[in-house]
């Protein structure tokens, strides 16, 4: 990924290093990295691919942050907070150019297909999130949401790694799947951390999501078992729009409700299903360290 | 391109239809189709390519009019002068994605690789341009300017076509060559029209590059044989900053000087050399095709 910012501008250069060298859990290009290192890919290859992967997930973190005027991302300065837009805006286009580059390397004409789509996806996702009234939705936009915005790279970086490895079409689909259930508890988990999270390790206040009027999982479950709820209609009413004592006071009981252990249900149901994907794969270090990735997803505490 | 933009939200399909159908010359995909002709390529490829290459075009368009806050495009209002920052961010990059789509549809790795690295230069030349100062510059950093800018992606275009063609590595050289020579005319003759060309068939203020502390090469000319004009001397010791009147001045100065000749005479030799490139082709109706795009070039009024 560094080897990527060194023909361009050195100012530019310091700011890509200094982006590249934030952080992270890198848990993207892991899981391509363990299934390569499964299916017995070359593992130049799955290098690159992961840097790819990483590299397209940076690009889209720095135009989110420019689009939500977002200060802090793990813990540090965005580049929005401390750069005018434009050169935020450059900078995201140079890591997309520099990720396609990357992908293309793969010598994987599908696999360029794929990288394409998943770009597509995922800011087609963040258009209909933007163009989409704020307050109640449905469960299944819920899940199409975070689908477009988590789960489609996680699957992308998950099925990409089996298609360079000396493998048959059905066991792609099967990395693919566990890619997208992983992907999905995720981000679920990432959802309810903002409930339950301490602000010092989550990096944001607790509940934010639901104070800028993003409904997320477990005020999904919440709504459902408390629909007479007076903030619940206040939500169902003004959407996004009411006032922020009453939303904190919301956050307040979503938080202390059975609403947490049931989205935690949930994201166990979305690993468990990743889980049966690997079982007809050999058992051994190589399954038993993809098993561990997956029940990391949802122990976590960032 | 209408057909890219239909697997997405419905205000933003509109919002592309709209982009899409606001014209422009489509000089770049009709070097790359005329050839894709010549060289026997297959002429659904050749469509495909031409719509990825304007596809990106547009796409960083949208990223420099948003980053230039400029307000008209071709005579219409531009997206962002219309639309939050947020959402022109986005659109820039689903059109980025939808471009790769399409250039991955080529079947063809070598191009997916010049794909990414020409949009890579093209944005590390306006991050470079941006990080530079204004006022004086060399010559040299005008032509490396207007490479990154506009030759690259006519490099491309024309350097594609000959890739999907049945032809050996030396015919793909000499398009490739072609293309530079003709991209960096336009771009040269663009220059030019800033400040001889009518308001109202530009679309911008005569002599605006100038007034925004734009040193293009009439500006190069007229301050090597003026070094001693007020000026001039004026531009080298405060770049970007003197007065608005002042600049108004040294824009008049310059339409009326010998400068504005010398840089026709200029994108006349790109030309010329891009001429001599199809010579050894077999002359017909697909090579005077191309030798009359490459005169359209320096003679148009647009």
């Amino acid at each position: 990924m560094r080897a990527q910012a060194e023909d361009c501008h050195p100012d530019m250069r310091a700011v890509l290093q200094n982006l590249l060298s934030s952080g992270g859990k890198r848990i993207r290009p892991t899981l391509g990295l363990l299934i390569g290192n499964m299916l017995g890919a070359d593992l130049d290859k799955t290098i690159t691919l992961g840097a790819a992967v990483e590299m397209l997930h940076t690009a889209t973190l720095v135009h989110d942050d420019l689009i939500d005027g977002a200060l802090l991302r793990r813990g540090t300065p965005t580049l929005n907070s401390r750069w005018a837009p434009a050169a935020t805006v450059l900078t995201g286009d140079f890591l997309f150019a520099k990720a396609a580059k990357l992908a293309a390397e793969s010598d994987c004409l599908p696999l360029m297909r794929l990288f394409a789509e998943t770009l597509a996806t995922i800011v087609n996702g963040e258009l209909t999130q933007m163009f989409s009234s704020r307050g109640l939705i449905k469960r299944e936009e819920y899940y199409r949401r975070i689908y477009a915005k988590t789960a489609s790279l996680f699957e992308m970086s998950a099925r990409a790694a089996a298609m360079i490895s000396p493998v048959d079409d059905k066991t792609v689909s099967a990395m693919q799947v566990f890619g997208y259930e992983i992907g999905m508890a995720f981000q679920i988990v990432d959802d309810i951390l903002d409930f339950t999270g301490e602000q010092a390790t989550v990096g944001k206040p607790v509940g934010s999501d639901l104070l800028q009027g993003l409904v997320t999982l477990p005020t999904l479950y919440y709504i459902e078992s408390h629909p007479d709820d007076l903030e619940v209609r206040n939500l169902a009413k003004d959407g996004g729009s009411i006032d922020e004592e009453k939303m904190k006071n919301l956050v307040i009981s979503i938080q202390s409700s059975d609403s947490i252990q049931k989205s935690i249900n949930e994201a166990n149901q979305f690993v468990e299903r990743g889980l049966q994907v690997l079982l007809p794969f050999k058992a051994g270090v190589e399954r038993a360290a993809l098993e561990e990735l997956a029940r990391y997803i949802v122990h976590r505490r960032t």
